[in-house]
């Protein structure tokens, strides 16, 4: 079945299955997938190239293959012997004119070669370790006979609580074991069976991190190039992944970028194209250590269809299994500063999760966007079954706020599934994120700023009010300053008075303008502190306004604002239309009742 | 076939439906589509409610309706008679149990009536004058023995040029046929044939402005309300239409405003819940006539799903139809501040058009996202066989030239098909609007500008400059600072000295902000210029900089652009790191040659 465009053959028609064909629709891309007939993928991916059937089924993956110019996987736990047999012996089929058999090779990407090596996972991280790449110490355990003993030694090596883990097959933390005790080596068979197993250093992490990499290499396995997505925060619960927090919250951008190099060395020491997730721990003196790879988009990569639309995880993975991805083209920088992905997990009903649908449809602010992701699949209990992704214009953390109706929804459901009791996760009370932030050196000058407050009530402004003496609390102003250079703030208004540093000090620090307003102190009439103001060196501008006219200052502020929403542009217009309404009032007046009787009612009043 | 969440039949599944049905996916929404088997909406939309066949065949659409609980269509010329049938007396189904028959009814959104009066474009427009809404002159040209008599009266009523156009039945500006004088009047009917037409004054219009909007009512048909997204600007070659850019190019805040209120008044007055477009002239004197509205999403509207993401015309049909959309979760603010779309059409060979998708797929700066859409059709000559839809984080001008390459194969293309010469549209080469104007009130102020004039040309902002004094030529002034509040400029730098009253007066003329740039004069070193622009009185703001300090009075104006313009905000971070690597470069030299071999290398320059 030769057609014009390459068609990518898949193993696997689940969620990642059904995000990669709702991707490769637009894109003209075809995909052929090997799955049920009813899988999530299928449903929306509709051509004549697709096999029903499992994707363990040997048969199935060579009739896939003969229907493809390259195959892929949705999953690691496939058979790679096959996917070998493809690659390198070819699979048989008609030639054009149906008369003989011929053998067509179709290659994997990622390789099979990556693919079986992270099917367990204890060799995995051998191999890692092997190439220089910091993991949590390991052992394997013996099967049979031997294993009593071997689990001594582990408890003896690594001493209490320590991990046992299934080497292969298990995925979402299944076959995953704390050994807290010595009474706990007693259950180990009971709980984990007789599979084979490893043994793990217990690594008391900070946080745990991820990063999606892109990898292409050429047709004779060279290595074009490995690229990160932007780290990622994943957190846990029930050993499942259930939020994805990008930024991750208080990490530096040295141990970020330190993420990104770690995870892009584990792939390039890999073999084949595609999008990989490197999973790490974060530990507290800021190592990181690889937990594990997965060769394939990943849950914690959802976040990237809104966060870096023009590259998700998905149309990377696409465009880098045909090498259709010059090393140019790869922009993979989010283009909100932040988002947080949610899973949605089936509930104690079928319909559980129907209410954190409705609750993500509802609006939250006007700065916060939120997106439902339904894979199509009967809910059970526990099961992925869609998700949510919310972007926000501001830190994650106020993202997280914003959310906080929906984490509880989740929790709720959680709470109702695990039969436990509900632990509320703290709900803070939704703030509209603010444009303005204004501050001052010292409280003394608030009398000073309240008409400029007053005027961004008028116009409807959400604004912050802050302290932070350039003086008195210099670190404080240039946390201060840091904050503000990240948050949705687009303008900052500062006062100070006499040696007046804090308005020019926080536009050394900050991208956004800032205004500063002159304040009148005890001698020189303010002209000290308006010159310290308005004086800056090149390089450094600060709008200086009058004197104490924090009227002028806001409105200015209101005018800025109004170069990014018209809202604001208008606003303005008809403020100034009403100013000009009252001066021809009063002219008017003057006229009808002469100036001497002008003069006595304002006197009066 | 009950289900429990409603399935909503769409009648047409071409790039439309295929859409509406790409949106649906994610949400959980279920889509029955009337279509051939292999339309574009069918692709993307696997499930066992669809009915194959024409959407023209009304056993057909009764199937559909007995499958879903709400009809819509993505074409208007349907036949109407059935589907207020189904709405009204309803379609017949077996119960439940089997074992009788009932009628279930099923409305339509938009409403048949809608539909119906639609596909009479002339009784279209008479409806919409009726209701109060600007459109052109227009009368009914009789058929058959009266046609002549009725298009000599057009003649006389509207003069040479006028427009001649089908009622019915017409789309793409297909059945349009321009009159250009009495000659052409005896070539109407075989142009047009037998159909019934009418005549329309000829409108000589500035742009083709297109806004969709959204129309929700109870089950009563009592309107909920209306909301409008940003206006666009539409081009049209060959009738049809072929770029669409947001926000249009030199229209002013206030005609767009008119623009929303004009569309949003047109689907006020219709029937039915779902997302309309109104297309509209905008004519030289600023007036806005509609020229016709189509009841679904829209070409024009296709740009919304990247430029919109939160809330794409697609999504919003699929939740006003279901009436899940309440007002206060209607956010159609554009998430990037510029988004071209470009329809793909099919060229003169089948893989014409390649070229322009490879060319999409390159990157073509860290500003610029490029999405491509293809709808699985087969190509034909002049098909719409997909869309590419780029976002930019400047002005909608800047993003026309980084798109040049992709509208000059676009050209090709067409030039290629309709066998002409190529001759580039002038979108290819547009003046970018000015996002700053520098004025000043004497050519004496120029050389105190010139470092400003090198900022903003290093920071690539688009500026004007001027001379406007306010002493020697108010008028002059007063008429640049009323151009400045319409036009696209941002920011306005004013530099005076002495009595410096340029700044002060431009900001109480204009809404946008002003920097003012004290020169030093003859005496008093500037003071006096600095005390005359920074002390404005309350009301009148004016973003004061030092003296003669041009180069804080452009890096301000950038700081000032970052707030709408985020590739603007990210260059002044980078301006700012490279200020810092430079004196810490500085700092490092002056330790290791000693401060008096640095003093003596600064005395030699």
């Amino acid at each position: 079945m030769p057609t014009k465009k390459p068609v990518i053959g898949l193993l696997g028609g689940g969620q990642l299955g059904r995000m990669l064909c709702q991707a490769a629709g637009p894109l003209g891309i075809q995909v052929a997938v090997l799955d049920t007939e009813d899988c999530p993928a299928k449903q929306a991916n509709h051509n004549d190239l697709h096999v029903t059937g499992s994707f363990k089924d040997p048969e199935k993956i060579k009739l896939l293959a003969t229907r493809c110019d390259v195959l892929t996987v949705e999953i690691e736990h496939v058979d790679t012997e096959i996917l070998e047999e493809i690659a390198t012996r070819g699979v048989e089929m008609p030639t054009p004119d149906g008369k003989y058999k011929m053998l067509k090779k179709v290659p994997c990407h990622p390789s099979w070669k990556t693919i079986r090596m992270i099917q367990d996972k204890y060799q995995q991280k051998e191999y890692f370790a092997r190439n220089g790449i910091p993991v949590a110490d390991q052992m394997a355990i013996e099967s049979g006979k031997g294993r009593s003993d071997s689990l001594d030694e582990a408890a003896w090596k690594y001493g209490f609580p320590f991990m046992l883990k299934g080497s292969k097959g298990s995925y979402d933390g299944r076959g995953n074991f704390k050994v807290n005790g010595p009474e706990d080596l007693k259950n180990v068979t009971e709980q984990m069976g007789d599979q084979p197993l490893y043994a793990e250093k217990w690594v008391p992490f900070e946080m745990e991190l991820s990063v999606m990499v892109v990898r292409t290499e050429d047709d004779r396995g060279n290595l074009k190039y490995v690229h990160p997505y932007p780290v990622v925060e994943t957190i846990h619960e029930d050993s499942i992944c259930t939020k994805v927090l990008y930024p991750p919250r208080n990490v530096p951008e040295e141990v970020k970028k330190r993420a990104q190099t770690v995870a892009c060395d584990v792939i390039a020491s890999l073999w084949g194209r595609g999008v990989f997730a490197v999973e790490m721990f974060l530990l507290h003196d800021g190592q990181i250590l690889v937990n594990e790879v997965a060769p394939r988009p990943h849950n914690s990569g959802h976040f990237t269809i809104e966060a870096v639309p023009q590259m998700s995880q998905y149309k990377a993975q696409l465009y880098s299994i045909l090498d259709r991805l010059p090393e140019k083209s790869v922009n993979l920088t989010a283009r909100v500063p932040s988002a947080i992905m949610l899973n949605i997990l089936g509930g104690a009903q079928k319909e559980s999760h129907d209410k954190l649908v409705e609750l993500a449809e509802r609006e939250y602010d006007v700065w916060t966007d939120v997106y439902v992701h339904l894979y199509g699949k009967e809910s059970k209990p526990g099961r992925k079954i869609g998700h949510i992704t919310a972007t926000g214009q501001g830190s994650v953390e106020r993202l997280a706020e914003m959310m906080s109706p929906l984490i509880k929804t989740m929790d709720e459901i959680r709470a109702e599934r695990i039969g436990s009791k509900l632990v509320h996760t703290p709900t803070a009370h939704v703030k509209v994120a603010p444009l303005v932030a204004i501050t001052m050196g010292s409280d003394s000058d608030l009398p000073s700023l309240a008409a400029g407050m007053k005027i961004l009530d008028e116009f409807h402004v959400p604004y912050e009010v802050r302290i932070t003496s350039a003086h008195r609390t210099p670190h404080h102003m240039m946390k201060f300053a840091a904050e503000m250079a990240k948050s949705t703030c687009k303008v900052i208004i500062a006062a100070a008075g006499g040696a007046a540093h804090l308005p020019g000090m926080l536009a050394s620090e900050v991208h956004i303008p800032v205004i500063g307003i002159p304040i009148k102190a005890s001698v020189l009439d303010g002209v000290d502190s308006l010159h310290s103001i308005v004086q800056m060196p090149r390089g450094i501008p600060c709008a200086t306004v009058g004197i104490g006219n924090s009227t002028n200052a806001a409105l200015l502020a209101v005018r800025i604002l109004g170069a990014a929403y018209p809202e604001y542009a208008e606003r303005m217009k008809q403020y100034q239309e009403n100013m000009k309404t009252e001066v021809l009032a009063k002219d008017d007046r003057i006229q009808s009742v002469g100036w001497e009787s002008y003069l006595k009612d304002m006197q009066k009043k």
